[in-house]
């Protein structure tokens, strides 16, 4: 399946009359690349509403644009290069210090038309709902992150630390073919797993140890995102009880996930099983977030979010319940929202695994 | 040695007078950690001129500000839980997104004294010149990537792909003790050595390649950055002129480093012998950067830069030549400015090694 950039662009420059801009000068590398194809560290193309477009990048760049679909212009300054009055920009994207120079230039030139006008998302809008082509590297980046973990899973024991079991699955999936890890890869061992985003240390993993990884792979620019607690030896009843908890409220959240379902009430079917068990204050974070060229990305599932879900809108569901200086558990899948019902990326079961 | 963050603070403080501002709202993530010691990715602080302080994070990392020299609120909008009329804030970190809110908020709130103030660098500019605690941990940095570098070394041999030299040597240095590689690593092997920043592929190394490695390791958060060009084989005329060229040159910039020394006459020095040498249209880098808490700090070297280096600046050195569809060198050394002469911290050979 190839990617049909023009088609985004179209897209993009359909939604540019509403916003009342001739064109939207993009910025934000991921967006660039979404639009283009042209993966840079230094990009920015126009997008104008007749549907044409300008790329602009530097010369450690520019012989990459010989293969796109879209006229490129070689320059170190990129925003600059395409910035006219009038013009669109993206202000998640841009800092002040960008905004403000460029203004400056715009002044400068004498140009008549008014100052660049900043916008909210609109590229990150269309990247909510991806295309099959899309989904297939997505669908890849799931399937070698659930093999990563089966391959680690038989080393997994005491004495290793979080540190080398980080190592571990950050490996397997580089060598089965992935870009890199997602993200930083995160493993929590027992006390360590009361902190959601903890940071792998030299503690060793023991027996009794409930021990949560929370990792994934990047294929082609595309993110997975899994999470997994496993008990070293016979869980406890408190960690048993806590492990049943989360696998319940995870399930009611991917039942809850539908075209049309609103954000908030997703992560309201997941969370009042918490709540009601007496756990809310242990679950502080959101259910989940969208994933893509992007590892966080819209939308976002959480108490106070608005808005519903599409079709094919990839998204993570998330539950963990953090018991300060004792432990935690969270379960996590990635999946996309299907008419007839969500489809499952990461197939690794959600047993609870005694090693 | 300990890091002294009120001592930062104290610093950052006594330059906000000339910049008529009360008060700094820093929310560069890597420079709420230079001043306060917190790793986040979502923490603000507010430094006033009389030196005192306050930090803001969300529940994730609030427990980690007990340990620190500085009071902290827990708030999920840091910057919005901070800002005040009149006061200053980063404007190459803030995006334009947040500013417009943090401004209709001051308006909302009906603030007196004006909106926020953009200013220009003021913390990475205290960031440049190093104590001897941050010296030393760039010096670790730099020797775990030595060691990695030689430990490796024995493995490459034709048949090993790109990828999987680049991973033999993130491994190492991790396993070496490493946070994480400093940046992505770059392995070029061959034609693909023309090309700067080429991300590490499936080719495989091949007998009477030059390959180049670009990598470094980081270190509690601070950065190395070296790279070596090796010859599979003995080289050809060709090959053995690029490397000694590229070799005179970087000796030629690291003699030029100095207390006092403008950038670009650092930059001259090694690219005046590249010139003279007709390769001035395959050397379209900068020189250097510094290094520290970022892989890519200020001061920077190149023909247009202004400014000259102080003591105690950690700093690259990094001639490159790149002829297309044939092949390159580039050879790098992270250094310390010092006023005896600087300070090697990598310190591999930089003779052709030929394997």
């Amino acid at each position: 399946m190839t990617i049909d950039h023009a088609a985004r662009r179209a897209r993009l420059a359909a939604a540019l009359p509403a916003r009342e801009v001739p064109a939207l000068l993009v910025t934000s590398p991921v967006n660039v690349r979404y639009l283009t194809g042209l993966v840079s560290s230094n990009a920015a193309v126009l997008v104008r509403a007749d549907g044409s477009a300008l790329l602009a990048t530097d010369n450690r760049y520019i012989d990459k644009t010989r293969a796109l679909d879209v006229p490129a212009v070689e320059a170190p300054d990129v925003a600059g290069r395409l910035a006219a009055p009038g013009v669109g920009i993206e202000a998640a994207a841009m800092t002040v210090a960008t905004f403000r120079r460029l203004e400056a230039g715009l002044k400068e030139g004498g140009g008549e038309g008014g100052g660049l006008v900043p916008l909210g998302p609109l590229v990150e809008e269309l990247r909510a709902v991806k295309d099959e082509a899309e989904l297939e590297l997505i669908r890849t980046a799931c399937a070698l992150t659930d093999q990563a973990f089966a391959d680690v899973l038989p080393l997994i024991a005491p004495g290793l630390t979080e540190r080398a079991l980080a190592r571990l699955l950050d490996n397997r999936m580089t060598e089965l073919g992935a870009d890199k890890p997602a993200f930083d890869t995160i493993v929590a061992a027992g006390e360590n797993g009361a902190i959601p985003h903890h940071a792998p240390t030299d503690r060793e993993l023991r027996a009794g140890d409930l021990v949560t990884m929370d990792f994934g792979a990047r294929y082609h620019g595309y993110h997975a995102d899994m999470t997994r607690t496993v008990c070293l030896g016979p869980p406890a009843a408190w960690q048993r009880d806590l492990y049943d908890l989360v696998r319940r409220a995870q399930r009611a959240g991917r039942h809850a996930l539908a075209p049309g379902a609103a954000a908030k009430y997703v992560d309201a079917a997941a969370r009042g099983l918490i709540e009601a068990a007496g756990h809310g204050e242990h679950f502080r974070h959101g259910l989940g977030h969208g994933v893509g060229l992007e590892i966080h990305e819209d939308p976002f599932l959480g108490p106070s979010r608005t808005g519903r879900l599409e079709d094919r809108v990839p998204i993570t569901v998330e539950p963990g319940i953090y018991l300060p200086e004792r432990g935690g558990v969270r379960i996590e899948d990635t999946l996309v929202t299907r008419e007839g019902g969500p489809e499952l990326f990461t197939k690794t079961t959600k047993e609870l695994l005694v090693l």
